[in-house]
């Protein structure tokens, strides 16, 4: 169904599709990459005591506040932070605001699905970068003429990372081109590229509270780099929505922020149950994708990735399977608390054994 | 200072200024229509409900519970509600989706002032139409070749309602435009164009909670209409953010459109407030425009609007003055609690007599 009153290029769209969100509950949920365990206690009651009367007022259209908790985590200036309604709108005001060159953009070909989607909505060329047999990214592929580079560290749906080597090297090799370092799930287990951003006025690092500090319900992502990177970003937002953070998720960001002892402890837990359940996994005949992300990936040679999954899924467990080339036999596992990845591995041993 | 990373228009971008969000406390704000009245005691409730460990999970995607309750309150089909993150965000896909045809954009030279930002962000050629000598819309005007037409009812800054026999007009006037009726004010004493969108295809009806549910600081917004207009907007967001409304959000939402006992009395709380206000002012020499809105725009034809919204800064009352043609001498009045009313009252006394 189009209808001749759309603007012309609604008709090309082709959305994201997220993973499913199921409305039924008691399923073991380990198909959006979430955080097994709830936020900090510390954002709970600011969110609370931010549900007052004051709701009727505007937000500070800055979200300063925000800005200046990241500015401080990451010993940055507050005009190097920009703050967004999760890391996908942040993505996409990068995408219009500084990927929009005569250039192909240029991403992996197996990396975050939402990347060419954003190039539909703003009419960008990309050049898919094919990753090596190991489903890794080579950086060497990276230095050729670009309107700009994204990527994905650790990369999804792999888990793969990339050392700060290797990303300096892209750095270093494309001064004209804004490089995107998008870091989702950067906390479990890999070092943030902000350590860069003060030498390289090209580099913009992404990163979300959607994962690590357990708040893909709350809606925050922020980006970092050079204060003229961020401005272009706050002339886009400025001119799409001025309150795009509400008040309760500015007080949720900042006390997330703030309670370091939580997020590190949760953290500390993910990590262990995924190396625990890659050591399982193996057992079982998978071979796994080195991972240092909040989930693994992997497939067994003997069965297909859609069958695995619906067999799971009968079994109440959800996964996400990519209908794509090259990785049709895999899974992407999210890794949830120690007993939900019990019960991922009995099932699994159900089927397999 | 720019930047050569910069995708091009950014550099020609002109954002939209929000009103100020004064940091300091005990000031009577009347800057930015919000309402004076918190939002109601249900709507918290919700909130403090859903901050749970609920909140490590990402929201439904598409919001379904928050618009089957729009459609409900205004007898629609689900499918003919899109919901945003604020009525910003709505029209800022509005523009993106429904508005980007060769022909240029129609709206009022006096009018929401977002209107030509989005057009900056989206490279639409957009007309001005100049409001008559009361500063009211001739909808005769809007009968001649666009790309679309965009209309606040009550406009803004100037509080005038169109009557639906009107908007009509503007329909029928143009069967192959989108015509986006933005009634972010129509709580206040208007009738809503809704009850036209079965039967006018080219019909988008825009709504905010921000100002009659009292929940600016929430940001949530929604647009009625056709489906196949719904289905632009849709495809439009799930290519720039899957989940623009968080968890709290959505339940805020519900709570709010649930509550309309609450609703209706603050509303005409507001109403009656205004009413007396603008007697008031008359009492003092204002020429006030008639205001179906939570604000009146008046001038008092011995002063300049800058002057006298300074002075009433320097009794601590704020309220909005544009540096705009044909309106430098009137100031926009955000309708207070009656307490507040009678400070303004007192001080504009004061300054004048």
């Amino acid at each position: 169904m189009t209808s001749p009153l759309w603007s012309d290029f609604v008709r090309d769209l082709e959305p994201y599709v997220p993973g499913e969100q199921p409305a039924v509950s008691g399923l073991v949920k380990l198909n959006t990459n979430e955080n097994p365990y709830g936020p900090s206690p510390l954002v709970l009651s600011a969110i609370k005591d931010a549900a007052s009367d004051e709701l009727r007022l505007y937000p500070p259209p800055g979200a300063d506040q925000l800005k200046l908790s990241v500015a401080n985590y990451y010993s940055l200036e507050p005009n190097q932070v920009f703050v967004g309604n999760g890391s996908d709108e942040v993505l996409a005001h990068v995408f219009n605001g500084l990927l929009r060159h005569q250039l192909p953009v240029l991403f992996a070909d197996i990396t975050y699905s939402f990347y060419p989607v954003y190039c539909g909505l703003y009419t960008i060329t990309h050049e898919a970068i094919t990753l090596d047999d190991e489903l890794g990214i080579r950086v060497d592929d990276y230095i050729r003429p670009n309107g700009g580079i994204v990527l994905a560290n650790p990369n999804a749906p792999t888990g793969r990372l990339l050392t700060l080597s290797e990303i300096e090297q892209v750095l270093v090799g494309n001064p004209d081109s804004v490089v995107v370092i998008d870091e989702a799930y950067i906390d479990f287990g890999g070092e943030s590229a902000v350590a860069l951003v003060d030498r390289y006025k090209n580099l913009l690092v992404v990163q979300t509270l959607s994962k690590s500090r357990s708040l893909a319900g709350l809606r925050l992502g922020f980006a970092m780099g050079d204060s003229s990177l961020i401005e272009a970003l706050e002339r886009v937002k400025n001119s799409f929505n001025s309150y795009p953070l509400d008040r309760l998720a500015i007080a949720g960001g900042v006390a997330a922020i703030a309670d370091q002892d939580y997020f590190q402890s949760i953290c500390a837990r993910v990590v262990d149950a995924r190396e625990a359940l890659v050591e399982e996994l193996a057992g079982l005949g998978f071979e796994v994708i080195p991972s240092k992300a909040n989930f693994v990936f992997a497939r067994q040679p003997n069965f297909e990735g859609s069958d695995l999954a619906a067999r799971l899924r009968d079994k109440n467990i959800i996964v996400r399977h990519f209908d794509q080339p090259r990785i049709k036999q895999h899974l992407r596992i999210t890794i949830g608390t120690d007993s939900q990845m019990a019960l991922l591995v009995e099932a699994l041993k159900e089927i397999i054994l």
